[in-house]
């Protein structure tokens, strides 16, 4: 392994990838190790948003050309590469698990009314939500459109199955809009739903093309799954702690949706009186002052909601390393290893 | 063929299905001769629309009990009969085909903001906006399921295939709103993309799951094509001249929404100066008073648009129908030539 040559491929990485972590993070070495791999996802991504109707690349460009850690393929072409897959079809399927994440992106906007998406204003601020929701429409579909060219049904049936899911954890986080009553194993179900289950696919495909063994293929199925949920338990926590500047998106947007998340689900549960009675006005009833976040975030830390929230994440991305046992020390092993500890101490 | 038992079992169709047509009509007909496949495929899209977020059910029971003519799925049964096939995966593949239409008009009534579906309050406009999106995802991501079952990956790249054309159709009409320098060429391209699409593929995967020649493959898809485009050749000129009762949508949707279609975009290439006006102010500046949709359809009866429009889509279906000529004589493709009739004449 030439060191020279990955620092100056990372120096190289493409400039939309902006990495907010440290400079040998395992998400930067992971970056590094799979630099072709990803430059070739890359390419097709872009190839594959291309459509003579000019709206629909100006408006993927937007989203796709915002950034984002490319973490979901990211996964996919290394697990691959773990699994001694040597073709091309991992690219094809992790192009595939990014179109499904944007197109879902695309949707979630329309449906959050998010004042920002990856530091940017969300496409259907500029374009409208026809146009967000038609888009999305196209890059779903484009997704299935790769998976068939890679020729395999089963990865073909991992990734509808979870796009299924995604949907369904989708409308339940929505039915469960304000209410007070959601229980931590709803909440566990939402997130399973909406975020893990990608993450699940987005590994499991990986020995499922390469030919691996069932236990390889279990084994990256729990690694990806227990990873979504430490990510999503993180990314809950980071929207009443994180800044919004390294976050690339508004600190208390789920605060202001009305979205239970475990913090304030777990602050509910040590709730007093008084402490009940906010939880019921700004969530419940949706009268929020300005300073109102500030006193969410209070009691969130007081009451180690936060931290409790942290502390499931670790647990959560100790169970995804351990996982990984299973295959045989190499570095793409070792970093996706690492790279547990990432999702838990990412700052956006 | 049991001619009492095919009446009753006509009468026992399921209540949901209203069809505007004659009792002999040949969409009549070949619901009689489909009846019991129609059945399979009813069952299959109820227990293919269920999950534990009631949500889902509620909304998609909402549109898919609204009835519609279930024309995709039932092409696709009656096209897999005519070609001999005898297994159950087309049964998958209609439900397949109905879902991706469902998801389809889901997704519609949110861009298009209309005030009927099917004769009904569109699902959007009772249960929101977010929950149509979503839902629609789901019946789209479900479709995809039912497809991977049938185990038919040329199926699946067909229906995946005229997704991504759908949507790109739907960002294309989008785009063109109100832009009255639409051309013919355009509105084809719309109309072969956002409908005519679905239609050749629900034909089309027929002969591929039956293991029919090449031929078939391609007089199918040239049936599916041709009925799609005269389908909604018929759509566009019922919107200017239907009776909101018979179609079950408002008439003057189109108008009100700056949809050009192509009635519009022919009387617009005779119109003199003041009809020039008008079509300005009522299409591209959306000044419309109560009595213009009067107007309009005074101007495109006396310019011979809407006969134009109609004459075109008969054109259509006579192609359709002796595209099923390299099929021996049968009662269903008979019925399905029939059908070509149908389309033209139907009155919603």
């Amino acid at each position: 392994m030439d060191l020279g040559r990955i620092k100056i491929n990372v120096m190289n990485a493409p400039a939309q990838i902006k990495l907010h972590a440290r400079a040998d993070s395992p998400l930067k070495r992971l970056w590094a190790l799979a630099l072709d791999d990803m430059a070739a996802v890359d390419a097709l991504v872009l190839e594959r948003m291309q459509s003579p109707i000019g709206l629909i690349p100006d408006l993927a460009r937007h989203l796709v050309g915002a950034g984002g850690k490319r973490l979901r393929p990211l996964l996919t072409v290394s697990c691959a590469q773990m699994c001694g897959y040597e073709g091309t079809g991992h690219h094809k399927l992790a192009a595939a698990v990014e179109f499904i994440h944007s197109a879902t992106l695309l949707h979630d906007d329309v449906v959050d009314e998010s004042a920002l998406r990856r530091g940017k204003r969300p496409a259907n601020l500029i374009w409208g939500n026809s146009a967000s929701i038609l888009v999305g429409d196209f890059l779903f579909a484009q997704a299935f459109n790769l998976m068939v060219e890679t020729g395999s049904m089963e990865a073909l049936g991992i990734l509808s199955t979870a796009s299924s899911v995604i949907a369904e954890g989708e409308v339940q986080q929505l039915a469960a809009l304000r209410n007070i009553k959601m229980t931590e194993s709803d909440y566990m179900q939402v997130i399973g739903a909406k975020t893990a289950a990608l993450f699940a696919a987005a590994t499991e495909v990986a020995p499922v093309i390469a030919g691996g063994s069932q236990a390889g293929r279990t084994a990256l199925r729990i690694y990806g799954e227990r990873l979504g949920l430490a990510f999503q338990l993180v990314d809950d926590a980071l929207d009443y702690g994180g800044f919004e500047t390294a976050l690339g998106k508004s600190v208390g947007d789920d605060f202001r949706e009305g979205k239970l998340t475990l913090p304030v689900i777990r602050a509910l549960a040590r709730a007093d009186e008084d402490e009940q009675a906010f939880w019921r006005r700004v969530i419940v009833n949706n009268e929020q002052t300005e300073t109102d976040i500030e006193k969410a975030v209070s009691i969130l830390r007081r009451t180690g909601a936060l931290n409790a929230t942290m502390d499931l994440a670790r647990t959560y991305a100790r169970e995804a390393r351990l996982a990984l046992n299973v295959f045989p020390d190499s570095a793409w092993r070792n970093t996706l290893r690492d790279l547990a500890e990432y999702v838990v101490e990412r700052t956006g």
